[in-house]
């Protein structure tokens, strides 16, 4: 068990490096469809990979946020989105979900930190599960509004985000609160989340419109 | 007078949550608008009604903010939202000066609470009017710019906003400074912001622009 | 040397003022292209002024921002956005050079202000500069995403800005960090940011867009 613990904290410590340069991946992607040049492309990717840490810790009050004295998180959004100055992944399927599936490690593994941060900062579970979600989707969302777009958590027939990473975060504060809390908990919690967004993907789960949505006009998707 | 204060605080503490509830429903509707699934409805609607509360626990400092430490308000937020998930208000004439009589409660009871709350973190004068302008328009900010689209309260042509706002807060500011400070005074500035408001949408009050846009373009409204 | 120190903090100080209120005139001039209202004139020109400064205070933890408790900022930003409320510079190349090699001074002020202020909170070198960085464009982002456009420093095309920040931010964090800081060395380093900004304008500069870019479809400015 102790084993189990020690490989967890390790695989988490690395995991979240990797969740960060998944992030900053995808500001960079998403700047090079924008057409935007060197220093717009890696500004965009730490802006992305970090900005959900910052909001995290300005919520919880740890002034300076992590990103800002513990330069290994800037140095990986740095890194990854410097690979996307000098190569352009192929768009090919192999590469698609190569893409998805270190984004939705990202996802997981930030939904568990988020939310065992807030915890021990002494917030009560809705309060650190809530957070949780937030440090998830924030670097998205401000990868969207900084390149003119609507987020993509919030456009119709986007296929689940918000979802696993509530679903993990939420697990995650009920554990802490009346468990002995294990780091492979966070673990099989950030895989559940990790499941619900792979296969979210792969059938194409998306969230309901209201009914009554039918009866207005088309929906523009 | 004991008993005037006594439910001045009660209608205060209620009316705060109406004005969550009231900003909920702006956001709910504004997804509904862009076609957006559940999903994004109660994001938005979340995002809404506890942006300009977080937004001034953030600037005193009041960390975490009160938005993930009360689950009240996220309750509200969550319940206003739900409602516009399953029922989509009719648009006829009572219904819109249903919202925007909520919305204005809203307005004027955040102007007033952000205004007190600054003072009681000691903020001067000046500073706690900004932040009580600023915890009123913030959450309408954040959901215009989650949306899409420029913040109501920059775009030209619409009725008065931040000017109920930082009327009440200013004069809330000048009471807390210069008179013992009673609940009802609050709730009496909250009582004109509502009236700008209010007064601002029945006769289409709106900001001047500046005199030689004329001789510019004809603005697009 | 005292004198000259002396003489570099004055400057300083000034410059600070001017830079915001340079800060504040690009908020206020792009309301007015955005047919905004004297309202939203106001609000915008006090936005891009202040922005800057308080997520750098909020990220360092001196809450409330100093926008909040030293008014002289917001009033130096309520007067420049009055000015252009009953008065609008003529489109001429004076006026355009006025008001770019005003934004270059407050560009560079910002970078070396925010770093030394990030140093004396104890923050390590690197990531003083990235929040001396952050201060200088923060303004300008806020501008541009309350304006419904993708922010300026991001978009491909323009000349540059992020990197003189970032260059002045990173000389004063190592100056900080290996010298004896004195008031004149901050200075020079605001001129080489002006100096590299100018140069920009003056010669055109800007980041490369990635190689593989050139085959892919032409990009749209």
């Amino acid at each position: 068990m102790a084993d189990l613990n020690e490989t967890a904290s390790t695989l988490h410590q690395y995991g979240e490096l990797v969740g960060v340069a998944a992030f900053a991946l995808s500001g960079a992607l998403t700047a090079v469809r924008r057409n935007m040049d060197i220093v717009g492309i890696l500004l965009l990717a730490v802006a992305t990979a970090l900005g959900g840490g910052i909001i995290r810790d300005l919520i919880i009050g740890n002034t300076p946020p992590n990103a800002f004295t513990d330069m290994s998180y800037a140095v990986a959004a740095l890194l990854a989105g410097g690979v996307i100055c000098v190569w352009h992944p192929p768009s090919n399927v192999m590469t698609k979900w190569s893409l998805e599936v270190t984004d939705a490690i990202g996802l997981g593994l930030f939904a568990v930190t988020g939310t065992v941060i807030a915890h021990e900062w002494g917030m009560s579970a809705p309060g650190a599960a809530l957070l949780g979600m937030t440090t998830c989707i924030g670097g998205g969302v401000i990868r969207d509004v900084l390149s003119g777009q609507i987020p993509t958590v919030l456009r119709p027939g986007q296929n689940l985000y918000a979802i696993p990473a509530l679903t993990a975060a939420a697990v995650v504060a009920v554990l802490l609160r009346y468990t002995e809390y294990q780091p492979w908990m966070g673990l099989a919690c950030a895989a559940l989340a990790i499941a619900i967004r792979i296969g979210s993907l792969v059938f194409g789960w998306h969230g309901p419109q209201p009914w009554y949505m039918r009866t207005l006009d088309a929906p523009e998707r």
